[in-house]
C-alpha cells in the first residue's frame, strides 16, 4: 500500500504556464483559431502533462495486461479460458492485432501476467508478475482479496515506471483476458448506479442466451458482494480483475511521472474509472482513443468526461484502439511544433 | 467532355471475389470476427477496388486544389481573398497545417491553383492549371461557364493520373479557397432540398451578422441560378467553385484508376457528392475521414452513406481529416496482412 500511497502523492495538477504557452502558439498558427478542434486540445493537455510547451515525444509504450477471471464458470464467454495463455504468445510472436498496430505505430509492446490461470513458460518478453492464477468466481464471493489487488495495482505502477525507464514519453494501456468484460460491466454498474443490462454488451460475441446468463452472473456478483462505490480497492478487488487492478496501477505510474496515457475500450475504461477513482487528478493525464461498440464504455467515458475521438465500431480490446491513437497524438504534437505563424508565412489574418 | 466521359466509362465495380477473400482471411484472424469493425470493413473495401485479396499501398498522394470565389464580394467569410494565395507558398513551403500531416503520414502533397484570382510566380511544386481567376459571383450569376466546371474536372483528372503515374496507391483530398463552405452549403442545399441554414456553418469562423450575410447570399444565388440537380454540372457550375470542380475531377480519375480516395470535409464531401452524381460507381472508391464541425458535412456523408471514423471537432479543410486518416487505413490493410490465424498460431476458437 506505500507505493500506491506514494504515487499517488507524486501526482500533481497540469502545468497551467505551459498550457497557455502553448495555446498562444496555437493560436498565432496559420489556421482559424481552434479549427484543429481536438489536435489542438492534445497538444495542449500534453503541454500541460508534461510541463513543456512545446513537447516531443518520441518514444513510445503500449502496456498489455492479462488476466483470467473465476466468472467464466457461470457461461459467461464463447472463448475457452486457455485463449488468455495462448494470446500472450500470439502477442510477443507478433500476430496479434496489438502487436501489428504497435509495429505500425513505432511503439514497445509491454506483455504482462499479472494474473493467467496458467503456468506460463519462460518466453522472452512476456513479465511474469503474476499476482495469482485468476480472480474467483465474484458470483460466488469476491474476486480477489484486498492483498492481491493492492499487489496488481503495485505490479502496474512497476512495470509503468520500467516502460517510462526506458524511454517511454506516451502510454497506451490495453488487456487480454477471457471473460474481462464481465468485471468491467460489474463496475461500470457499480459506480453508474445504472441496471446491469444497460451497461452490459455481448463481448467477444455471446449470443442472445449466454448474455442472459452473462447479465444474471454480474448481478448476482453485485448483489453477493455489495461493493461499496467510495471505496475504490474494494470494488476493484469483489467485483475486478488482476488485469484491471494492473492497468489501474499503469495509469497511477504514468500520472505519477508525468507521462501521458492513452485509454483504450471499455476494459482499460474501467481500469480508468478505478483510477480516477483512486486519485482524482490522474483523470488529466489521460487521453482518449475509440469509442469501443460496448455500450458500457460511453458510459466510463461521460464519467470521466474523456471524448473519444475513434468511431470504428471496434470491440476487441487489447489496447488496439489506443494504439491507434498514438498516431494522431503524434500529430498534434507535430501541429504544434512544426507548423508556420501567421507573421513567419505572411499570411494575412482576419 | 471526351476526357470525363472516357473516364467515367473506365470507373467499373468493386471486385467481389477479391473482397470475398480478404473477408474469409479476416474471418480467419486471431480475433472475434468483426471485433475491429472499421479496420476489416476498410480493408475489405479496398480489397475490391485493387481486386486484390491482400492489398499493399505503400505510396500515398494528397491532392489540394485551390481557388478563389466571387461570392467573396457579399462579405461572406472573414479572411481576405488574397490568403488563398498566401496559402500556396505556405503548404509548399511546410508551414501549414496540411504540410505538417503529409509529412507526418508519408505521403507526397501536390498542390494545384485551378483558379486562384490571383497570377502566382513560377514556383517549385505549385502545378499551374488554372481555368479561371476565381469564380464569378454567384449571388448575381452562375459562378462558371459549363465550359469552365468541365476543364476544372479534366485538371482534377489529369493530376489524379499525374500522382498514380508517380506511384500513389492510396490518395486523399483537400481544398484551399476564401469563401468556399458558402458554394459547397448551396450545392448541398441544392441536393438535400433542406434549407439553407441548416447547412451552413461558420466556416472559418463568422459571427452571428455575418452568418446572416452568408445564408442571405447563398439562398439569392440559389434562386438566381435555380440549378438543376438532375445535372451535375448544371448545380456545379452555377453555385459551385473551381476547386471544387477539380476535387470531383480527382474522385473520378482516381476510381476510373482504382485506386481508393479519402474525402476530407465538407468542401471535398460537396465535390465527393457531386463526382457521384456524375458517376455513380465511384462512390465506391471513396473512403470517409473525419466528421467536420460545418453542419453540412453529416448531410453529405449520410446522402453519400459515407461513415466517418474521426470525431475531432476539425474544420480547418485542406485534407487535414483525410491525411490523419491516411495512418488508419494503412493500419487495416496491415491488419489483413499481417496477422496471424488462429491455426498459425495456435489459438483456439469459440
Amino acid at each position: 500500500m506505500d507505493k500506491i500511497e506514494e504515487t499517488i502523492q507524486k501526482i500533481g495538477p497540469l502545468d497551467q504556464d505551459a498550457m497557455k504557452k502553448a495555446q498562444a502558439r496555437l493560436d498565432d498558427l496559420t489556421k482559424p483559431q481552434g479549427s484543429l478542434g481536438m489536435l489542438e486540445a492534445i497538444a495542449k493537455q500534453i503541454a500541460g502533462i508534461t510541463r513543456t510547451p512545446i513537447p516531443d515525444l518520441p518514444k513510445k509504450a503500449a502496456i498489455l495486461m492479462a488476466g483470467d477471471h473465476g466468472i467464466v464458470k457461470e457461461g459467461v464467454a464463447p472463448f475457452p479460458q486457455e485463449v488468455t495463455s495462448q494470446m500472450l504468445f500470439n502477442f510477443v510472436n507478433g500476430g496479434a492485432a496489438m502487436s501489428v498496430l504497435t509495429r505500425h505505430e513505432n511503439a514497445k509492446l509491454y506483455v504482462v501476467d499479472v494474473g493467467v490461470a496458467q503456468d506460463l513458460p519462460d518466453v522472452p518478453n512476456i513479465i511474469k508478475k503474476k499476482v495469482a492464477y485468476g480472480t474467483r468466481n465474484m458470483a460466488e464471493g469476491p474476486a480477489m482479496t484486498r492483498q492481491e489487488a493492492v499487489k496488481a495495482i503495485e505490479v502496474g505502477i512497476e512495470v509503468a515506471e520500467m516502460a517510462i525507464n526506458e524511454g517511454a514519453g506516451l502510454t497506451a494501456i490495453g488487456e487480454m483476458g477471457i471473460g474481462n468484460t464481465s468485471p468491467s460491466s460489474a463496475i461500470v454498474a457499480a459506480y453508474s448506479k445504472m441496471p446491469v443490462r444497460e451497461v452490459v454488451g455481448r463481448g467477444t460475441g455471446v449470443d442472445d442466451e449466454r448474455l442472459k446468463i452473462k447479465i444474471s452472473a454480474i448481478e448476482k456478483a453485485l448483489s453477493v458482494n455489495n461493493p461499496d462505490p467510495s471505496d475504490p480497492l474494494d470494488v476493484l478487488s469483489k467485483v475486478g480483475g488482476l488485469e484491471i487492478a494492473g492497468l489501474a496501477g499503469v495509469i497511477l505510474g504514468c500520472a505519477a511521472n508525468r507521462v501521458p496515457v492513452i485509454i483504450d475500450g471499455f476494459i482499460s475504461g474501467a481500469a480508468a474509472l478505478i483510477a480516477a477513482q483512486i486519485a482524482p487528478l490522474a483523470k488529466d493525464y489521460m487521453l482518449g482513443s475509440h469509442l469501443s461498440e460496448e455500450p458500457g464504455h460511453k458510459v466510463i467515458l461521460d464519467f470521466l468526461g474523456i471524448k473519444p475521438i475513434l468511431i470504428m465500431n471496434m470491440r476487441l480490446g487489447e489496447g488496439t484502439g489506443a494504439a491507434l491513437a498514438m498516431n494522431l497524438v503524434d500529430a498534434s504534437l507535430k501541429i504544434l511544433r512544426e507548423m508556420a505563424t501567421f507573421s513567419e508565412a505572411g499570411v494575412s489574418s482576419k
